[in-house]
């Protein structure tokens, strides 16, 4: 596999195929430059309707298209499939899969981030988090299996531990899937469960801040509170998780039993500073300036969750996708310009286009920074705007009208528990699938 | 648990929610009778588009539905998750998941059938089938990872071992997964791959036997025949597999490395015969009477695969979905009579509805007995009645549009590979799926 440049024209290598990688591929795409994108999944993610796949209410492939789909017209662009594991700046070679490499004139790092589990690794298996396909099946069929547990169990303390479902984390994601969750079991279980008390269901959201969706202003905050706790979700404020065993949580002192574990506690850049040896910031963010360069590495760039990016008032862009798209779309755009030897060129600056959360069926906040919404109104904005995206980003109007179809008849789409992990999974086979 | 008859009603035990397990659970809905069905999915299969699955044109939540969804308006059928092990007629109770057990006073086995490795189960987990939601996306993911895999590679053998699926078994499923898989190749590979020569690309279909379709009239086998080599598929009849490794088959003399191999090559029944310790029939299947009831085993009834029934002429019907559809019906009604203290129940009479084989988009082969019908037409046909039936057994009208507009446009919907599976599965992980 070589990456150097063929008729002289400049060799640029995105590692990533997230928001942020794709729209500086796109970008790219069909002009005098060679590109190649590099994941080590085949398909990128809609990622913020991944909690409903863990949920049953959408298939896995509604959100998600092959990379080599997304970027099939853009004949410039190849993809490769691989794991990178290093970047060498001097001689401008990337290595992934072991052994392989690739050189590059122009880098673009956009390796997004991973679930923090803060130094309790053991903790990764017991309590997926949220970032890919296989942790939303993964989720999906315990939540599920669950269930089904609890519908032959004969011992009313297990079937209430079965029916209990934990998400710690108060963000966005926790939210989300603590009303999604909530939403399921009064969907599925009255109707299709005949053993099952469904007065023994509850989801438990545990935050260890003193609010949730710390990132909103607090009318919104106070709204979402009350509207989970209206739809039967237990909320735990200042409350921290001190330990997870596979069907328990030790909540303060408190140890809870479980059927199902969700960890969305917060996020750390994936390891690509590492590669670079960088000096990081911000819990191992790679900083770059304010043209999304990386400090010290020349022709190498670094965008998104695994960046850090200070706006022109010093403060940090929050890790949300439209800001990796935002930065990725820019880069393709300053990359073209400095190539055809554009001496300045503009830095980088976000755009807020809001800040949503969905806390269930017919209830969404949004936050525009100057003016703010909540309810009815904004959970149809917030439906619409994911209609929106979706259709851009699959090009598959049907699926966005089932999906919305689905998602308004209440229909839950997806109960699929597969063969393969009617038993929960053993360790190994889950660290194995997150790595 | 206890299957024990409340306010004196029957208690119908049925194993499997198959296509007749739930044809005969639905004539039992909401009548005055209680019902168990147990499966040890949570989910029933449109199996006739199982193969789409696998060539990534559908997602399995397409064609799967949860059985507690199909049957949740029955207020008297209870569904239980579970794995039978044993039958004791005796004492008229069904052990499921070690130790559990329930109570019946009839008792309905739709077990089905699994494929058949003659002796080979050490190619289970190098060939699958396709009977699973599992299997089909384990050779969807081979599928996919071949590719991506010979994108990567330089070496010119390797990349043509890569490209090249080996299909054994020549019957519907093999010739549907043939002609699927080429069409897979041939849409994808020329747009989306930059590197791989799409002329390295082919699909082997072999077949032991003298000609393809075999259950069908010649007229039909050879236009399946031409069509399947004009799309490109390279047929091997009369030759045999003596040997499957995990990346080459030996088809006679020959040693054929290959990047994915499906196995189609014959079915046999579940185990169901072994539990009730019964002589069985054509290869484990159990013999039942006119009215399929078990002989020798009083109120113990057997439908589909795993049945042997014969016809009014003495001829056993085929292992089709049809069948098991109208013996799950007949039987639901014959139950409900004898309850009633009905004398004499009419016997059960097979009605060909068409036997067909969908060989590529516009070529499709029919058999209606009489009458035959072949090419765009048949195709054409082929595709109303799958989308009409697939609305009936999922109620989701959508999905039914989605598929047909995805399947006229080509538009190849569920390109996923897990990211469990980026490494081909280890044996013992595909057994203990498959089991």
């Amino acid at each position: 596999m070589t990456g150097k440049t063929r008729q002289g024209r400049s060799h640029v290598v995105i590692i990533g195929g997230g928001f942020g990688g794709l729209a500086c591929a796109r970008e790219l795409g069909n002009r005098d430059v060679d590109v190649t994108l590099i994941d080590r999944r085949n398909h990128n993610l809609f990622q913020p309707l991944l909690y409903q796949v863990a949920t049953a209410a959408l298939s896995p492939a509604d959100i998600a298209e092959p990379i080599r789909r997304t970027l099939g017209r853009y004949r410039n662009v190849k993809v490769l499939l691989g794991e990178v594991h290093g970047v060498d700046a001097a001689s401008r070679t990337v290595s992934f899969d072991g052994g392989r490499w690739i050189s590059y004139d122009y880098l673009v790092i956009a390796t997004g981030s991973e679930y923090n589990y803060f130094g309790h690794e053991d903790w990764r298996p017991l309590a997926p988090g949220l970032k890919t396909i296989h942790e939303a099946r993964l989720l999906r069929q315990r939540l599920l299996l669950a269930f089904e547990k609890a519908e032959r169990s004969t011992d009313r303390e297990e079937q209430k531990a079965l029916l209990t479902s934990v998400v710690i984390g108060g963000g966005p994601t926790g939210v989300e899937m603590a009303g999604a969750i909530s939403e399921l079991g009064q969907a599925v279980l009255k109707q299709d469960f005949r053993q099952i008390d469904a007065s023994l269901f509850r989801v438990l959201l545990v935050e260890a801040g003193p609010k949730l969706l710390a990132a909103f202003p607090e009318t919104l905050t106070d709204y979402a509170k009350n509207t989970l706790e209206n739809m039967g979700v237990q909320i735990r404020l200042g409350a921290s998780v001190s330990q997870i065993s596979p069907n328990a949580v030790q909540i303060g002192e408190k140890s809870v039993r479980a059927g199902c574990i969700v960890w969305a506690a917060g996020i750390r850049p994936s390891p690509a500073a590492q590669w670079l040896g960088l000096e990081t910031v911000a819990r191992g963010r790679i900083p770059v300036d304010m043209h999304l360069s990386v400090v010290d590495c020349p022709d190498v760039y670094a965008l998104g969750d695994t960046s850090q990016f200070l706006d022109e008032h010093g403060k940090p862009v929050p890790a949300l996708a439209q800001v990796a798209k935002q930065q990725g779309r820019y880069l393709g755009r300053s990359l073209l310009k400095r190539m055809a030897g554009e001496a300045e060129v503009k830095p980088f600056r976000f755009h807020n286009r809001g800040n949503t959360a969905v806390i269930g069926r017919h209830a969404a906040v949004f936050d525009f920074g100057r003016w703010q919404m909540k309810g009815r109104l904004a959970w149809f904005l917030w439906a619409v705007v994911h209609v929106l995206l979706l259709v851009n980003f699959e090009k598959r109007i049907l699926v966005s009208l089932q999906w919305m179809w689905r998602y308004l008849t209440h229909n839950i789409g997806a109960r699929l528990i597969d063969e393969n992990t009617r038993n929960i999974p053993a360790t190994t086979d889950i660290q194995e699938t997150l790595r």
